[in-house]
């Protein structure tokens, strides 16, 4: 099974559908689970069989391959004229219970254009290279982004010691167990990346619900986590009168309510979202003495999401004070809104518009590396629709024919930058 | 330190502080965790250890004491007319890390009304009895009344063995351990009893706040315990946009702020209380699949009691149809509003009036011993105010001068009724 398109200009390469599927499940099986899923952490034997089988494939198309001190593994199109690279990837490592999609499919994208063009136009003019970026997800450290982090430079010396996994083995001695040397990890800077494009599923229901068949992210959207703590006075649910209350509970649902009110009310693309909650002492007979409960709340816009993070607050405070609870707000994780390089956003876009696809300019509401990538590289996503929008899950999914157009998109994006 | 009142009847006791001081103190003592706060669960070694100290403590008192099938203590002056007993205690164990009060305030005001009685008057009409119920908490198996069922010949043949506690023991290997036959407790079943009078702390703030030397059982309120199960559908917190989700959560908050909202606008003595709540997966970047909460609701007034539910699960379903949520709802406990003897509550009354109290005619919105004992015999309660209303808590107090007035008007019933 094979596919080709030729459109107005002259590009025409053929992608190979059969290829794909079968790096999505060969891929797809290292580091199945019992329970089912995937895991494959970083710098665990999954993980290193996963970078081996890549490497084989790459290896097989005639690429040159490298891994450098983190162990991003690169696979490179060597370019006649140019010193200068271009990149496409994306991460290797799940979450926990993860799928065979998110991250994976990048790495396959890149795998099936470069090969593409490699089979249609040869050498190009800069080199050309699948970047297998070794961590992204955190989930084995809170190291979310080591790979790109370590491509350019920003890996803080005592990372290597400091952070640990949840058997307390640190990252650099992981590295060890699989050669490689923390030390080392300045070295894997690289100054000579000319543009980075990353395939990735979207990780949520738009194209899918809404019949697109790509995404052009223009922005990676800006996120906080926060933990709220509000204190109450514990009391018997049987004796104390409703008025002579202070329930943390009773504050904390209207707080919820009030700040998931807000973002509905600011419409698409704010969210916030309360994922988790705890009662003190969780009694069913027992007015809680205490609730905490954590916020994520996005948005693209810098501006907008400052207007929403103030409403959330200013609706904590305002119940707090109304029912005289103890309030305490502790922030977990800030990132600014990251957007995608215009020049390649716009590549992107042309190329989409060029396939003849009907496609969406979204921000992107998971965090990626290209997040980090952008603030350094010239870099653009392109997303594929995800099956119900099922994501860090076994049953996230995107039928290969689905996945096609996005990869057709990165393959003439890369043409234009590379050739 | 000795005290009396006389008024305009005949009525003239002397009750003795510091022996009732000292019995909180002594009882108090047994069960200490060094986590803070009591455990006597029913046929530990602290409660056999408990149940000792008071048998001596009715033996000094001259009163015959006599042990029944599940282990209820009595402490009987004997009537010198009938063969009929007048009953007054309460339960002897504790939640775990309970205080020194719940339960045996009840037990040390029996003993001190009695002894005051029997000194200024000795023997009685009736039997005149001190009644130390054995269990009633359901702390350690789920047994709750447990005592009081059995006087009253309400517990069920397959009970000793399917009552189990946390480590699996059934309670009637729990009753052998302590030298009890489980096969004897119709044994314990009573026809001989013409009233029963129960102490204890109100377990809430009314009283205290409010500046009242004594409560007035009206009724014991009627409970409905519910575990409601809100589905939805797990989404990523940071693709899904706000108005394509199903978040159990955001559902779960509208429900609790709705359904403690219509209890606070029915008022008192209407309660609904949600003192559990857990999510699933419960991470903070994961819109909630589900969330699972309890509700505590009590009313004493039957009417507004199924008014009050009616328009919880009204609001339960409206939520759920609204919002496309999956809706379970488990009964968990069902307790119908029983009302206390009018005869002994207005005995009960006019004591409190003769010995020239502010006293409050209430509800219990906690369940007691007397709620099954008023379904066989007639039977009334006194509360005395619990400091800032707390309860189940190593910091339950009652001063013993706030005490004594109530210990008074149990002692002027106790006469009433028995001589």
């Amino acid at each position: 099974m094979s596919e080709s398109r030729a459109s107005g200009d002259r590009f025409a390469v053929e992608l190979d559908p059969a290829m794909l599927q079968r790096h999505i499940d060969e891929l797809g099986a290292i580091g199945a689970l019992a329970e089912g899923g995937l895991y494959r952490g970083v710098y665990t034997p999954a993980w290193a069989e996963a970078m081996a089988l890549v490497q084989g494939w790459l290896e097989a198309l005639g690429l040159e391959t490298r891994r450098d001190a983190v162990g991003n593994l690169f696979g490179r199109l060597p370019g006649t004229e140019s010193q200068r690279a271009v990149l496409s990837g994306s991460h290797i490592d799940t979450v926990r219970q993860g799928g065979k999609y998110d991250g994976a499919l990048g790495i396959h994208a890149a795998i099936a254009a470069i090969g593409a063009l490699k089979a249609a136009y040869g050498r190009p003019r800069k080199h050309l290279e699948v970047y297998v970026i070794c961590e992204e997800e955190g989930s084995r450290f809170h190291a979310s982004f080591w790979g790109s982090r370590a491509l350019n430079g920003r890996i803080a010396p005592h990372e290597a010691d400091s952070l640990q996994d949840a058997d307390g083995v640190a990252i650099g001695q992981a590295m060890r167990e699989r050669g490689l040397d923390s030390s080392a990890i300045p070295s894997a800077k690289r100054d000579d990346v000319d543009a980075f494009i990353e395939l990735h599923i979207e990780q949520g229901r738009i194209l899918d619900d809404e019949g697109y068949d790509a995404g052009v992210v223009h922005t990676i959207t800006g996120l906080r986590q926060l933990r709220v703590r509000v204190g109450g006075r514990q009391d018997h649910a049987g004796t104390t009168p409703m008025d002579l209350r202070r329930d943390a509970l009773a504050g904390a649902v209207e707080m919820i309510a009030r700040l998931t009110g807000a973002a509905e009310a600011m419409g698409r693309p704010a969210v916030a979202t309360v994922g988790s909650i705890a009662v003190a002492p969780g009694a069913t007979n027992v007015v809680p003495a205490s609730c905490t409960f954590t916020i994520d709340t996005r948005h693209s816009d810098p501006g907008k999401r400052l207007e929403l993070l103030a409403a959330i607050e200013r609706h904590l405070q305002e119940v707090a004070a109304r029912r005289g609870l103890e309030l305490e707000v502790q922030q977990l994780i800030e990132h600014h809104p990251v957007p995608m390089t215009p020049a390649i956003r716009d590549l992107v876009e042309a190329c989409a518009q060029a396939e003849g696809l009907r496609y969406l300019s979204m921000p992107s509401g998971a965090g990626h590396d290209s997040q980090i990538m952008a603030q350094h590289v010239p870099t653009g996503m392109v997303f594929v629709p995800s099956v119900d929008g099922r994501s860090h899950t076994p049953a996230e999914y995107t039928p290969v024919e689905r996945s096609v157009p996005g990869v057709r998109v990165l393959a003439r994006a890369l043409y234009r930058l590379a050739y």
